[in-house]
């Protein structure tokens, strides 16, 4: 799609991601139109398990960098990391003339380029739901949905060829907290023609319709009422809705607030800034107010609904919490549920919550203390039929939740050959009654570890694997290359593999062997060069390990050749 | 409990855990009288994710090392591996006079003690329902259970306290495949009564009836009914009664079987010898005369169900299994659910096989294709009920699932403080009217990696995880101590840390400030050992290093005083 290498035609909108597609996480959808691209969402994605040390993946974001001049803009759908998380990284790597965001998610990303120190590298609009924002080409406008922090948005981008439609994250919540998904709205959409669709797929396997927030509140009413003691809930720090249905149930029953873990704080600072966080003056104490008021008027809120080690519920199950800890008969409330890969941290935390005394209800159909912020099947399939598009591209989603999205479309009456399931970095080519996948950008993933931005890759990582899986062991030998001499016993560091105190035998061993096999290297070749020697004294040692102890850490020879 | 610490007092029974309790996994039960201890199952444990590069978990056999003379036997209740895969290490440590188990159990075990070359060191007799063993002062008997492995047992130790009944992993099914559970003999022993009931707690969380096995084949024989093409069933290798099922969902629909996995090959092997595979003799048959057969009468049977990346499974879902691999339009069953932690990779096995083509058909209320093996809080209750003791003692589950069983208890009308929910080492001293935890035997937990067993501790696996977070750094530098001297430049290595091939400038920089910074420290201290200069200049490279790119590699400065 750069000059070299039009992959689009002259008439022809491209859509594409450079993150979102096949995964949960980097959302990075682009729509670009001649000299025109507008970008919806930037964000992180956490990595997975093997990824060892990395802190955040990003898009490779190449190919904005080569188009920056046709950029005119970022849109943000709403305040969620894997919405908003790659900005910084992307503004360091690109100019971007402005970002547009809803109220909340302004707030959020007000603050995160104040923590990277970027608040001067771009402008932050914000934009409301009648706002329409006209380039050249292309004009923008959003209609709110409901998903589970505020300020959630679809953006509707009219083209040449027709409407383009991105749902952001989105349920249909009847009884929402907050303002309602703007049907309306959405419905006319669909009335007055929508080329493609792009629609939120992360729960398109659930044959639902997802909870009402407002159900959780409902029940968690219920269950504030049965108890006697102090209630610890934990929750999203992010879902501001929830938070205020916890308030009102403490209000409700006659409890005083106390916040533990740095981003709940955050989050409520900001939510009651906005007024979205609505209670009488005195509902929030601070921890040490704690002591002078009744256990049963007492609503702990914190952070580490995921059992995520460092956050504040982990703290206080371990007893290293330094304000506050479990007193027999607190009952802790999780209103989340476990992403997949937490269910273990998660039952860690439960063990250590009730060993601690305490009583634990967890988010089940018996007491729904939870629901999500998807859309399940049957609000795909209602939104497939408001929106009523000619085209469909699932997006926000790993492969078989997109793939089963186009099966509902299917459902809905779309032809099977109108839905589209792309990858990263695959252009979709739309004109007013075509749509072709038309051919690739650059597209990949960037490691973030630390301050490095793409500094690690593959061969890092698998270094890394190796080294967490035996460890390794550095064996540094002074040699005469001339004189064909090993010139002291070698000098042997290991760390990961054996705890050394106890295996001074292998050390002296592996020691030998070392001696021993250079000498022979040496002698057996004439002319060996420190690679070589290197290589062969590798391989001769890692079978050595192996047989002796059936491990294979990371051997590391160092040679110096010392002219003695 | 040795002569030195008598912890019970000379009439009564002990009973402990040396693993089991608080955990999943390495089960391993004692109960012991005067000179007599038996001991109920010998299992491992899988590793949980922080373990890194540990192979198994087991118990720290240390008390029955020291009480050898006092064993009587092994009773094994079933053959999983959390069961009976402690067995080879046992035997390793200590000898034990004889193995009993029952029939399939019995050929597990013979198999796994062949490949460890441990044939000889015990003798294994095969039990049956009727047989009661009798020592000095306790005898023995079974009664059967329904589990997910044929040939689960409970156990029944007749001590001169009284009854002390340890269920095993149970659940009740009215509708088994294979004999049903012992109900007649269950409700006699609560008849006679009984002192202590050890009861298995895994899913005493969920408020149900575990479905019955037989549903499952019939969910499945439906589900075999409307598919034309290939069928892919991935399962536990070691459920036997859904194999058979399966089998028979397979011959019901003509339906031949192709075999893939080792674990499978294995299980048919013996399930087939011991009659618990029951099927026309052409059922099955070898991947090569898969070509010669129509799609629509093909199951290929496979391990994997659990995503574990190098089963049959992931591998034909990867496309590098080397006889076969998936045609679009096969459908991939999973008769099994995730374990907690193994959502992720069977979440991108199901992705990778949708991008092959294939339907996914996984367990959900919708499919029944799957059952779990454990009794629910229902049965829970009714075992509760059947058995009536005078005292509890939840077993094998983590430490909310033991509390919740004990809720149970109480729910069925026994005293709080009838219950007892203890930590591997703590012994439960019995005597006819009363139960009290008496102290503890030695108890922890024995890594093994490759062949070292208990050779690594908690240094050499937090060193794997520094490791595997920042990777490390090793800095060789040659200096000489009298003169105050760095002789050369030193030379670096690293891996897992930054890709240097990228990464000159760095490597550079910190050669620099090595030796600037070994200068000064010789010149600074007048005399300075080794060890000191080791530990200064580690702490200053890690602070330079993580100004530098925000890392924490290990930093590892091998010193060598040369004198020159």
């Amino acid at each position: 799609m750069n000059n070299k290498n039009e992959i689009l035609k002259h008439y022809e909108v491209g859509v594409f991601a450079l993150g979102g597609l096949g995964e949960i996480g980097k959302n990075t959808y682009c729509i670009e139109y001649k000299n025109e691209i507008i970008i919806i969402d930037a964000g992180v994605k956490f990595p997975e398990s093997h990824l060892l040390g990395i802190d955040y993946v990003i898009p490779d974001y190449q190919y904005l960098i080569e188009n920056q001049n046709k950029i005119k803009g970022l849109f943000i759908t709403h305040g969620h990391e894997d919405h908003i998380g790659g900005i910084p990284f992307l503004l360091k790597q690109l100019k971007i003339p402005k970002i547009y965001a809803g109220r909340l998610a302004e707030g959020l990303i007000k603050k995160k380029l104040e923590e990277h120190r970027l608040t001067k590298a771009s402008e932050i609009v914000i934009f409301d739901d009648n706002d329409i924002y006209t380039f050249e080409h292309m004009s923008i406008s959003f209609f709110r949905t409901n998903h589970s922090i505020p300020d959630s948005f679809g953006v509707s981008v009219k083209t040449p060829q027709g409407m383009i439609v991105h749902t952001g994250d989105f349920k249909f919540d009847f009884t929402p907290i907050g303002p309602i998904a703007d049907f309306g709205k959405i419905a006319k959409l669909g009335e007055r023609g929508v080329l493609c669709l792009l629609s939120d797929s992360t729960n398109s396997e659930l044959p639902e319709f997802t909870m009402s927030e407002r159900k959780v509140g409902e029940s968690m009413k219920d269950i504030f009422r049965k108890i006697n003691n102090r209630i610890i809930v934990a929750t999203f720090a992010s879902n501001i809705h929830r938070i205020q249905q916890i308030v009102e149930a403490s209000v409700a029953t006659n409890r005083k607030i106390a916040i533990f873990g740095r981003s709940m704080e955050n989050t409520l600072n900001v939510g009651r800034g906005l007024g979205y966080i609505k209670c009488p003056d005195d509902t929030f104490i601070t921890w040490n107010q704690l002591k002078y008021i009744d256990e049963k008027q007492v609503t702990i809120l914190c952070t580490g609904s995921q059992g995520e080690p460092l956050a504040a519920l982990s703290r206080i199950a371990n007893g290293t919490h330094r304000q506050i800890s479990i007193i027999p008969g607190d009952t802790v409330i999780f209103s989340s549920s476990p992403i997949p890969g937490n269910a273990s941290s998660v039952g860690r935390t439960i063990n250590r919550l009730f060993r601690a005394g305490a009583d634990v209800i967890t988010h089940s159909p018996l007491t729904d203390t939870h629901t999500s912020g998807h859309a399940g099947a049957e609000e795909l399939k209602l939104m497939l039929q408001l929106i009523k598009p000619k085209f469909f591209m699932p997006i926000h989603g790993e492969y078989r939740m997109l793939k089963i999205h186009t099966e509902l479309a299917v459902q809905c009456g779309m032809k099977s050959e109108n839905t589209h399931v792309l990858d990263n970095g695959q252009v979709l080519a739309l004109s007013k009654n075509n749509a072709r996948v038309a051919g690739n950008v650059p597209s990949g993933t960037v490691l973030v570890d630390g301050s490095g931005i793409g500094d690690i890759g593959n061969v890092v990582i698998r270094d890394r694997k190796i080294l967490s899986n035996d460890g390794m062991l550095v064996t540094v030998i002074n040699v005469n290359l001339q004189k064909k001499k090993v010139l002291k016993t070698p000098y042997i560091v290991s760390r990961g593999f054996v705890y050394f105190k106890d295996s001074q035998e292998l050390v002296r061993e592996i020691q030998e062997v070392t001696v021993n096999h250079t000498h022979h290297l040496l002698k057996k070749h004439n002319k060996m060069s420190i690679n070589q020697l290197k290589n062969e004294l590798t391989d001769y040692l890692a079978t050595f390990v192996y047989d002796k102890v059936q491990r294979k850490p990371m051997i590391i020879p160092v040679i110096m050749n010392i002219k003695q």
